[in-house]
């Protein structure tokens, strides 16, 4: 199902690889589709962004405040080691933070994520019950 | 040479693979001390903190604004193709923000650099010179 922006085109890689959650204050927050790792992206709806440092000062607390309930989110369903906040971009140039949950039993830890191991995709009852769960930990956090 | 932070201890692991730059904002500047990237490190001055959406309300724009000025500076000596920006921590736990400069010729585009290639220390006279552009460009921009 095509995920819409109210501003911005999502990227088709962004697109192709995630599920839709929720909107925040000015993020899309989307689950990157491997069940290695709970592993959010954000992507602000503001057209042409493609690095962090260009988040004009009127949107940065809005970001921040959206980053700050993604991590709360992840925090409070997955009891995580650590998050991993990042704004890589190198292959898909469209801003996008990524919010990932680590544990010191991951496959990649203590490495980052990227690159290390192919995603692997949920099954269709898993996705159902990861996505309901971060809906309603949006909700009501 | 001990690098003396007002508030906060510098983690051991920071002080051994970097060097001092200048202060900005709330953030130490350091440099990483591998000239595969030019590589930049921002520690904010506030004890304790772990992660990013800790940074308090207050703090938010210092911080972004930290993170500006490191990217501009990368951005006018190195014109990379991209900037790579991201607080991990899995093996250091004290906040640090890492500003990285990447190009689509450097050795692990379009990789993330962290746990590719080990670092490949500058000489000294290759770190004066990259010293002394980053602080010369720190104080001008």
């Amino acid at each position: 199902m095509a995920i819409i922006m109210q501003q911005t085109s999502l990227h088709p890689i962004l697109a192709k690889d995630c599920i839709e959650v929720c909107d925040l204050k000015i993020c899309k927050v989307l689950l990157m589709n491997d069940k290695q790792y709970p592993w959010l992206i954000l992507v602000p709806d503001r057209p042409g962004l493609k690095d962090f440092d260009e988040v004009n000062s009127g949107d940065i607390a809005y970001l921040h405040a959206d980053i700050k309930k993604a991590s709360e989110v992840l925090r409070t369903i997955y009891k995580p080691t650590k998050l991993n906040i990042a704004a890589l971009g190198n292959m898909v140039t469209q801003l996008h933070i990524h919010v990932i949950a680590r544990f010191s039993n991951d496959k990649a830890w203590p490495n980052p994520v990227w690159g290390r191991h192919p995603p692997l995709p949920y099954n269709d009852e898993m996705l159902e019950n990861v996505l309901q769960g971060l809906k309603n930990n949006f909700e009501l956090t």
